[in-house]
Formats: structure tokens, C-alpha cells, sequence
């Protein structure tokens, strides 16, 4: 079985309807055990207005939450009884194999790096997305976790998100790229070049293609793009940016006159094929790469819809251990240093 | 007169489309006087097919052009006839004020920097990008001449920004940002934490909004936004590829089955509307601030209807005296230093 826990309670929408979601989750997997994470009272009153008595259900009490605003650390530490802090403790003591939340970002990581503990030879667990791309999607890392990094760092990343891309993703010799501002090798600042020569030489990263431009994540060119968590995050929040942008745009436009209008009403069902292509939604949430259990965290706007993937994320990642592959591969590191 | 010089001849598109543009844009304003830099024999060729013999038109022969792949540097003392350097020569010798070019990105960069010279108090002169935006433009910069930047980099390029902001694109009081993963100042990596403190305590810049996120570019909120080059050339070629990406998703749907392609012919002249708003040709280049003289570097894949508009702000950005208005402000730092 593959012990899933759900924080139904921190992130933005309601609980009911992440409940929904994961119970969906739930009802389709019969080799999950679902625990939901939050206030006790809230949740079973929600559990009872649905037909699910699944003996695969449990609830576990926390009944406090970590707002978005917060400083992560201190309302870590503070908050004793916050749900991230009671899924990261299930995780630790091994009463669970994976914690999925929606909550203040920097309390989940901070609750992974802090409560569930580091793997040995990993120096900083990166945040890994997928970004929709031709036929496919692409992982880039890191995404936000650490804003500062060496080149070691991005080397880890590396290895982290091949061992993802191969085993999660099912890629086949998953093509390894830096994410650079040009292809030769001398472009870029100095942790990019400092990060090729490293990247280059280390023949653990099986198919290193070098590197590529912020343009190439959303083609099918790369399957696995690295780089520091300052940049990843500026690509994420540019991605969203323009593709709203596009969609406002879009949007302002079939609703110039009758016409447009009509032809708008026309296109729909072959509109929302594009809009699920390019949904956040559909993987559910990011994992946390390297740390000691499966940490995936959701967009604070999660709504049911990406719970409900979140937990089918979290069940392949728990599935294709994830864990023990990332520290059989990152626990030699350790060793050569 | 406003003095003009485009280089026709080192972008990818051909001579006789690009020079095409120019004639049309030096049609409409009669105070340009239009110098086409390129190959005597192919540029006087392609004139006498069209019926411009106006007194406000010169030709410059420039044997030699840069390849996209060429070493810039190298190839610049090499190629001493290249239209790069016959350009920038041009500029530097005051015989005209603003020169355009399609050409190797790094070249006309390097010929900016070496042949036409930085502004005493500058000491990296910045790509300045318009991104389209709700409403508007964003100015982005640096987009890629300075892969590594310092803090006192970051607060001259807000410096540079803010002065072309007001003046060529005529936003009065412009909101100047820093480009950061969050809008609380102690966000971000050590390069934005302590570029937001000298950013914060500089009373030139007059409307120091803070930290924006790669979203915020698309946005109302912001009309300049500052981050190094390696940072802003990754969210240019994000932002291209994020575009292009959703551009082929909905060309694809349009084209599913015979009711999509209707609706699609019926959206046309709508949709054309949003292309022009997200259409990078229609400012045709971006400025490379901080030089002694207009120097604009427009994409490699110019057409026409792109230089045409290079032209125009080319125009605006020497009628404003951009330069002037840069050396007064800038050369103030050197006396701090």
C-alpha cells in the first residue's frame, strides 16, 4: 500500500473540495491509503456528507495552519500543531510515504528540509516542475528552494531530475540541459559556465545535451532543464505571466461583437484541449527532490482537480521509490567528497 | 534633422525587405534624414527599383557583415569593413545619431561598447526591451549585455530606465522595480537583496515600487523593471518560447475538423488584433542604453514592417536626447565614486 497524506486545510480553496478531490484519488487507486491532514471536527463533518466509510481513510488532527504571509521557519517552529508540521512528523516516523500540501511554500519546504531531514550527499533539495511542452512535458529544477547555488548544487539537480524524468516521468535516457542564454559553451554568467564544465564531465549524467534556452523548455528538444532556484522561479512566474496574459488577450478578443462571440462558442471544446495542456493543475504539485520522504508541493490555488493528481503524483513517486534511488545515487557524492 | 543609419545587411531577412521598411518609415517623417549601410552595389540596385530619390537618402558602403555565429570581439577587429563598425564609426564621428541593426547580437553590443563608448558614470550599458503588457509596455533591462551584474550595475540600468521610460515612452512618473521570487524585500538571492537596499536609497529613482515577480511584466502594475542580463534574457526567451508554444497549441486546434476551421476564419481579424499587441517587430529593436548615441539592435529575423518601426523609435529616442539626458544623470556617479 502507499501511504498518501493530503494537507486539506492550508491552502486557499476550501477543504471540502480538496477532500473531494483526493477522495476521487482515492476511490480510482486501490493500493492507496489516504490520511487527510486538518482540523479533525472539519473534516469528518465534510467525510460525512459523502458515502465514503473506506477502511483506507483516516484523519489526522492539526488544527492549526501556517498562513500564506507568515515568515515559514518561525511559524514552523512556533505552530507546533500546524498541518505541515504534523504531515512532515508522519513522514519522518515512517507512519506515511508521502505528504502532499498546498500550503505557504516556504513552511513546506522548510517543514521537508527541517522535519523530514536531508538525504545524505544531498547539499540543497531542489523543487522539481514539470512545464507542459511539446509532446510532453519538461522538468526544470530548481524552482525556488534555493536562490543562491554552486555549481555542485546544479550538478545534484541534475542527477535528482534524471533519476525523476527516468523513473516517474518514464523518459527514456532523459536529455540533461543547462539553462543558459545561449548554446555555445562559453556563454552565460560564471555560475552557468562553472556549471557546464561540471555537468559536462560527471558520466553519471548519461545524456547531458548541454546547454539550452528558456525558449527550449516548452519545446522537445529537453527533457530535464537545470538550474538555480533564483532563475527557475523567474521562468515559472514569467510562464504564468504571459500565458494569462495570452489568455486575457484571448479572451477580450471573442468578446469584440456577435461574431467573434459565435465563432468563440464554436471553438470552445477545441479551447479547452489547449487549456488542458497548459493546466498546472494537471501534475498536481511539485516534489521536493532529495529529501527523506515524498514532499509535494501544490499551488496554494490547488482545487480538487489538482489534488486529486497530486495524489496520483504522490503515488508514483512513492511507487518507483523515488527516495532510495535519489540516495543510492546521491549518497556517493558524500563519499567523494 | 533626426540622422538615421540602418544596416541592411547582416540580419537574416534579405537587403530588399529591409530596406523596404526604411523607405517607407523615411516617407512618413520628414525629418529623418535615412543612411542604408551595406554592400554599395545591392543597396543602389534595389533603390532604383523603387521610386525614392529623396535628398534625405545616403548610401554608406559597408563590404563585410558578421556572421550570427562569428566571435563577436574577434570579428569586429577583423572585419574592420563590416556594417557594425562602419556604423558605430559613423555615430562615433557625430555624422549620425542613431544606428540600427539587425545584425550578430554580441557585434553590434561590441561595437556599441568599443567604437561608440560608454557614457562617462556608466559602466554596463544595458539591452532595454518593451514587453507588452496590459495597457501598454514594460521595459525590461538588462536583457542580455551583462551576464554578471553588481548591485551598482542594477541601480544604473533603473537610472537608465526610468529616464527612457519618461522621455520616449512618455509614461509620466514611471514605476521602477526590481525584478525578484517576491514582493517582501528580504526575498531573493544576495544580488537582489542588496540591490533593493541601494535601489530603496536612491532618491533619483523617484518611484521605486519594489520587488516584482516575472508575472508583474505583463501586468499594470510596473513600467520598469530591472534585473541582470542573464536573468532578463532567460524571461525574453521564456517569454518567446511560452508564446510561440501556445500559438502552435491553438493553430493546432484550429485546424481539428472543419467546424474549428470556420470558427478560426470568423476569429481572423480578432485574433489578428492580439498577434499585433504580442508582435515584438512593433517597436523593432531595443536600445542599447548608455552609449555616446542611439544605437538599436533589432532582432535577427527583422522583416520590413520591423525596421520600419525600429526607425520610428530610433527617431523618438534621438529627438527626446536620450544621450544628453543619460549623460547628466549618470555622470553625477561618477563624482560620488
Amino acid at each position: 500500500m502507499y501511504r498518501i497524506a493530503v494537507d486539506v486545510m492550508s491552502g486557499e480553496k476550501n477543504p471540502a473540495e480538496l477532500i473531494t478531490g483526493a477522495l476521487q484519488a482515492l476511490k480510482e487507486e486501490p493500493e492507496i491509503e489516504l490520511t487527510l491532514i486538518g482540523g479533525y471536527d472539519i473534516i469528518s463533518e465534510e467525510l460525512a456528507k459523502t458515502d465514503s466509510d473506506s477502511k483506507r481513510l483516516k484523519i489526522e488532527n492539526a488544527d492549526q495552519i501556517i498562513n500564506m504571509d507568515e515568515s515559514p521557519i518561525k511559524a514552523l517552529r512556533k505552530k507546533k500543531n500546524a498541518t505541515v508540521n504534523v504531515g512532515a512528523k508522519l513522514l519522518k516516523e515512517n507512519k506515511i510515504d508521502a505528504f502532499i500540501s498546498p500550503g505557504n511554500t516556504g513552511s513546506v519546504m522548510a517543514a521537508g528540509l527541517l522535519r523530514v531531514g536531508r538525504i545524505k550527499g544531498v547539499s540543497r533539495p531542489p523543487i522539481a516542475i514539470q512545464f507542459p511542452a511539446v509532446n510532453g512535458s519538461t522538468l526544470v529544477l530548481d524552482n525556488g528552494a534555493n536562490t543562491d547555488c554552486s555549481p555542485e548544487n546544479l550538478r545534484q539537480f541534475a542527477l535528482m531530475g534524471q533519476l525523476y524524468a527516468e523513473n516517474v516521468m518514464k523518459v527514456e535516457n532523459p536529455r540533461v540541459a543547462l539553462l543558459n542564454i545561449g548554446e555555445e559553451k562559453s556563454k552565460g554568467n560564471n555560475l552557468s559556465k562553472e556549471s557546464f564544465k561540471l555537468l559536462n564531465s560527471d558520466t553519471r549524467i548519461k545524456n547531458f545535451i548541454g546547454n539550452v534556452e528558456g525558449r527550449d523548455i516548452f519545446s522537445d528538444s529537453v527533457d530535464v532543464v537545470v538550474t538555480d532556484g533564483f532563475v527557475g522561479n523567474v521562468v515559472l512566474k514569467t510562464t504564468e505571466g504571459a500565458a494569462s496574459f495570452f489568455l486575457d488577450l484571448l479572451r477580450e478578443s471573442f468578446q469584440t461583437n456577435l461574431r467573434s462571440k459565435l465563432a468563440a462558442l464554436l471553438l470552445k471544446p477545441y479551447l479547452k484541449k489547449v487549456l488542458k495542456k497548459i493546466d498546472y493543475r494537471q501534475y498536481g504539485g511539485a516534489p521536493l527532490l532529495g529529501v527523506k520522504g515524498v514532499v509535494i508541493i501544490s499551488h496554494g490555488s490547488s482545487d480538487g482537480t489538482a489534488i486529486y493528481n497530486a495524489v496520483k503524483t504522490a503515488k508514483n513517486t512513492v511507487k518507483e521509490d523515488i527516495v532510495s534511488l535519489i540516495k543510492s545515487e546521491l549518497e556517493k557524492n558524500e563519499e567523494l567528497e
